[in-house]
């Protein structure tokens, strides 16, 4: 409501006016998460954009039951209420069958892994504070550590064996003492990489020498394609590793609920930073995740989803190997969702995105949305073989090779 | 796992290091408002602890109906999605009937009041900035700007007309310029006191004529008790009000559903700090409230809850009368769910609390969990009416007062 006054001067400057922002957020308007999921939401495109998976296998009715048992069974079931207990000692039986076995206490629900991450960073990070980063990683961390306006160090990621954990203990070795290394180890997002088992030991000696905390985020570790899947860092170390999971890629996003298992006597401030964030995450789904979980459904369902994606991982290789030019290369994921491609480097993917669009209906995401420090990719893309069903995926492939087919000189 | 080698020196140095915390953290490890929750969830006590609806009054089978409906008609309602804009409407249209209408392209969904709360100070307060606070207000903002390690300045809240805005416009004229002034005009908590229009009208021009936002925390404004609420702070200004909207108090807690009403440009920056905190409120959640709020019942209900809290807030301000001692003084609430009352200056109300679980089964919450600055308030308590039947809180208010007469002379 504007005051109408006698002066219209008066009334323009108050218009004018806007509240001063924090720094850190002054120069910046658009969010490249937000871009994708709008992206991975367009029924006119083939998406292997969004890291979403597919809402087809989602465990949708037993879900609904669960949720509907909870509301009948317990009259507060959407109440504010202290931390679902039966759900922590289910989430502690997952990690260990995750290989990585921990108490219920020292467990701490979160409003899905984005907000574990967050809590990390509070938790560890100063104002214009270091982190080690690997240079193409996870935009979301991107965020979290923005407002702290860090100083990022990068180290490169190798696409067999994933993240360069000599050019971590370098750093270490230099006296730089990181509040943290954020490292994604299994079905990292975006290369679709598995680290070494030589690197995740290394990788913790490192942390512990140095006394480094290592965030650990495994959205994608209990969707593993392989016979024998490595130890998380978690197994390897129990007093420097915060490990982050959730339940969004393997019930559903929309419960918005993960967790994080945290070195010994944290749990309690990682509670209150929790709070302030957003009180508790909901009692009715912590409720009906734990009901559901009850049924003894879920190692089924997640057998069931191995199953599937490994099918549509399979289907994506093969199809960027028939169809993809020879000088592309790309990873060979044993886990997660995604396969990162990348391109001669005169091609840039970010432009490549708009005519993929245009020409091909067609989308991926463009390197550089996951690229830190000096790093760009912007011959790279990410693509994803979650959302789609396989016949879809192969289309996509041939659009984008008829694509790049205008673009590559075949030889 | 602790590696064992030969040296239990360096096994025993190993086991006692821990991540360096960040500063803020390092000294806190209890959380008031946990503690609240948990003493107001105790079977075996009568609480007028905690700020908890009552859940016997949750649209709990319209709920249940909802979200039953939104997974059966829409297979992508567990899926990441861009924010549900029929829902953004019908709390376009719900502002309207709080007297403060506005665009839905204003509004952002949060995760809850208290993920508002903390998407206004990311946008807001630079590290060791200034806030302007009332010395007793909610909790929950405490622990949103600790991080920042603010300095906090206070004002006084005048028991009957709310926040001493006249401090407020002498710090703005003294060019102190906090990042933002909080203020909670209807239903304050703890205080319970309504803001009049006249500190309303002065608030919004000390904003504009010194460019200070207001952040309006407004959970139970729509739970007024009185015949003609008074117009929020957003209706009086539109570019310096941050207003915070919830259902936890109108539907339930457990949605984990709230907004912010934004000054123009704003939104999609608090988008970005939305986004880093959780990603997205629950998909489910929005289309469940959106498709409940289109069965009409909302309306009723609201009225419904007027009228029962209304009920109550009676009962427990008649039972202090009867019973509490003459050298007592309350607040009498038009709004939300507190009665904030003032002891004799040397009655302790946190060693009180103690005796009045361990000798009478009761509890309530001292002043000092909402003390801020110098402000100690700790001979106040808060009550809630909300949460307990009638006969509870009479039963409730008679244990206090059996309490009190062991401790205050009666003349």
């Amino acid at each position: 409501m504007i005051q109408i006054t006698n002066s219209n001067m008066a009334v323009t400057a108050i218009a004018r006016d806007v509240p001063e922002l924090a720094a850190w957020i002054r120069g910046r308007s658009r969010s490249a998460l937000r871009e994708m999921v709008s992206l991975a939401s367009r029924a006119d495109l083939i998406s292997l954009a969004g890291g979403l998976p597919d809402p087809a296998l989602f465990p949708t009715r037993d879900y609904a039951r669960a949720l509907a048992e909870s509301l009948a069974s317990d009259g507060a079931a959407l109440q504010y209420r202290p931390s679902f207990e039966p759900l922590k000692r289910q989430v502690a039986e997952l990690m260990a069958e995750r290989g990585a076995p921990c108490h219920a206490d020292q467990i701490l629900l979160t409003t899905g892994a984005q907000q574990a991450i967050t809590i990390a960073v509070s938790l560890l990070l100063e104002r214009r504070g270091r982190v080690v980063v690997e240079d193409v990683t996870y935009a979301g961390l991107a965020e979290a550590i923005a407002p702290f306006r860090p100083e990022v160090l990068t180290v490169r990621t190798d696409l067999s064996s994933g993240m360069d954990v000599d050019a971590v203990a370098r750093l270490a070795a230099d006296g730089l003492r990181p509040a943290f290394v954020y490292a994604i180890p299994d079905g990292h997002n975006p290369c679709g990489v598995t680290m070494s088992l030589a690197k995740r030991r290394q990788l913790v000696n490192v942390a512990r020498r140095h006394q480094i905390p290592i965030v650990e985020d495994d959205p994608y570790g209990l969707l593993s394609y392989g016979a024998a899947p490595l130890p998380p860092l978690r197994a390897l170390d129990q007093d420097w590793v915060f490990y982050l999971g959730t339940f969004s890629k393997t019930i559903a996003p929309a419960l918005r609920l993960g967790w994080m298992v945290l070195p010994a006597d944290l749990v309690g401030r990682a509670q209150i930073v929790k709070e302030a964030g957003d009180l508790e995450s909901s009692s009715l789904t912590q409720r009906a995740v734990s009901a559901y979980l009850d049924t003894g459904r879920f190692q089924a369902h997640i057998r069931a989803l191995r199953e599937v994606y490994r099918l549509r991982r399979d289907t994506l290789l093969k199809a960027l190997e028939t169809h993809f030019p020879p000088a592309a290369r790309w990873t060979c994921p044993e886990s997660g969702f995604f396969v990162w491609v990348e391109l001669p480097p005169d091609i840039d993917c970010t432009t490549l995105l708009d005519a993929a669009i245009q020409e091909e209906r067609v989308a991926f995401v463009p390197g550089e949305v996951f690229a830190m420090g000096a790093q760009r990719a912007s011959n790279a893309m990410r693509l994803s073989f979650a959302t789609c069903a396989s016949d879809a995926i192969e289309e996509g492939v041939r659009r984008l090779s008829r694509l790049l087919a205008r673009r590559i000189p075949r030889d």
